[in-house]
Order: structure tokens, then sequence, then C-alpha cells
């Protein structure tokens, strides 16, 4: 079965985001792109809520290169919006796939399937949907050292509780933590 | 000047409480019980929220020993209640001073007084009133590794963003996060 990993940068306050999808306060280093290569290389499947791709695009990136990103969207009419904007580029993305079917059921197949590892790349509500599926496997943040003050969330209200293990805590130059925890099930 | 530091345990997706204001969650060991005696010397006053605070009444302790604790109430009615609490106790809580006045403004004539340090002891929303007054100087958090999915959170929203300092991160037995920023100014 593959791993399904919720891999994020977030503030102390549990934001992934500001309130207009703003990531100006998130770091990068060579460190963190170091990390952030070498985990790359475990995995071959993205998924990404709707919101978060609507981010994606506005910075020109229809997909993260080198593997296949899945793109997430319950509702229809952003959907459409969202095949327009992706048709209306010079050259399709063979990268990208929209998902119309639900999140939970998508990747519970994903999961069977052959292949490397799969991480859920920003979107709180996807993750949310997935934690409460029981298909979250390990969770990887890079908690920066920050109160944003108000933004969008990481974590959601979900209907139960996760129980985590910590597997690995590295204090990055900066201040930043890069943790990683496996799911207890 | 003297320090305010917030000083709490939470869960990795930020509560400081279950909804009913549970905390069987809470771990604590000979580890933890150090960590805090060694900080709890180095202060003589505590804020505690009233919701915190009936939350130490329902389990029978009116103080935290050894210093000063303020309880802060915004509401006249609520505040009557908790007088009329302590007041049917055998013995009266010399520790125990309700205050009725604005939060900042309190705290910003106790930090000019001489005393040890000062530490918000429960109450995300009394944090988020001295944050937003600029009057909290350090966060010491123990970060449970579990994600509780519901309940009383730890960081509310703000008015402004507070850029931290790590100043010491430990792994505690059982993948506990005790972590020490100090606020940027």
């Amino acid at each position: 079965m593959r791993k399904v990993t919720l891999g994020l940068a977030s503030s102390l306050d549990n934001y992934i985001a500001r309130k207009d999808g703003g990531f100006d306060w998130l770091h990068w280093s060579d460190e963190v792109a170091e990390i952030s290569a070498k985990f790359m290389k475990t995995v071959d499947a993205l998924l990404i809520g709707r919101k978060t791709y609507d981010g994606m695009l506005a910075y020109g990136q229809t997909s993260y290169p080198g593997a296949k990103n899945y793109v997430f969207s319950r509702s229809k009419k952003k959907r459409e919006m969202l095949k327009k904007r992706l048709a209306a580029k010079k050259k399709p993305d063979r990268n990208v796939e929209i998902v119309t079917e639900d999140a939970a059921k998508f990747v519970r197949e994903l999961k069977r399937r052959k292949g490397k590892g799969i991480v859920v790349f920003g979107g709180g509500e996807l993750a949310k949907s997935l934690f409460e599926a029981d298909l979250i496997d390990e969770v990887v943040l890079n908690i920066h050292p920050v109160l944003l003050g108000s933004g969008i969330p990481l974590f959601h209200e979900m209907k139960q509780q996760i129980d985590l293990e910590l597997v690995e805590c590295k204090v990055l130059k900066g201040g930043y933590l890069a943790v990683t925890y496996r799911v207890k099930r």
C-alpha cells in the first residue's frame, strides 16, 4: 500500500497561507530545498485542493514536475473554470488531472495502485476529508516561527482524534522546525 | 520590566483543551514535572482566563501555589459567581485575585512593578488580548503528538502578525516538543 503524507509548511498558529492566499512569509533556503528534493524523490503523486491550485495557477505554475498532480474540486462550476484556464495554456500539461469524484474514494483506490509515495500538498479541507477517512499515514511539517494572526488553517475541525508518533524533529537554520509524525493506528 | 510568558501544553492542531474543557489527553511525566518546576521558580504571578479558572475550580484547585494567581473576567455576572464560589470555601485563598479591569491595562502595570516573571496559564482569549497589546515576551509550549480534531483553541485570530525567534526545542520522551520562542520586536 502506498504511503500518504501530508506535507506542508505552517505557522505556529496553524495557518498555511494568509487570508488572501499569500505566502510571502514562507521561508526557502538551501537546507529546505535539499530536504524537499530528497522527499520529492520518494513520491510520484501529488494531491492538491482546488483553492491551493488556484494559487499555483496565479503564479503561472500548472503542476509540480516529476509527479502526477491530482487536483480535487467538488464544485462543478469551479471545475469547469479550471479546465478552461488549463485549456487556454499554449501547451497542455499532461501531469495534471482534475478529479471530480469523492476525494476519499479516489485516494483509497490510488493507495492500492502500484507506485511511489503520495503527498497531500496544500489544502486543509482536502487533508480533513482524508484524515476522516483514515487515509493519511504521515504528517511532515515545516513549522515557521511566526504567528500569522489570521489565514487559511492547516488543520480543520475533524470528527475524530488522530494519535501521532513523532519520528523526527530537526531544527533548521532560522528556527524552523522540520517535524515528521507517523499516524498511529 | 518583568517578562510575560505564554506557557501552555497544546495539541499539534492548536487546541489547549477539548470542547468540554477536558484535558485527559495531557501528558505528565517526571521530565515534564522537572521542566515545569524549574520554570515556575522563575515566576511569581499567574494570569488565568476565567474559563480556564472554572476548570481549575471544578478540579478543587483554587490556585497554583507559590505565586499570585490573577483571574481575569470581563463579565460582571460570571465574576460575582466566581466570588461566591471562592467565598464558600472553608479557607479563603489569599493567592487569588479576581481582576475586573481591562487585562491589557492591568498587565502593562504589573510588568512595571518589581517581581519575578509572569506567566499566562491557560486562556487563549486572554493570550490574544495580551498579544494584541504587545505584552507577551515569550511563548513556551509543550506540543503533544496528537490532532484532537476539535477543542478550545490556543491561538485565536489576531489583528497583527507576531514574529518569533526559536530559543530552544527539546524532544521529550514520548515525542512531546518542548519549544521556547522569544517575541521579536
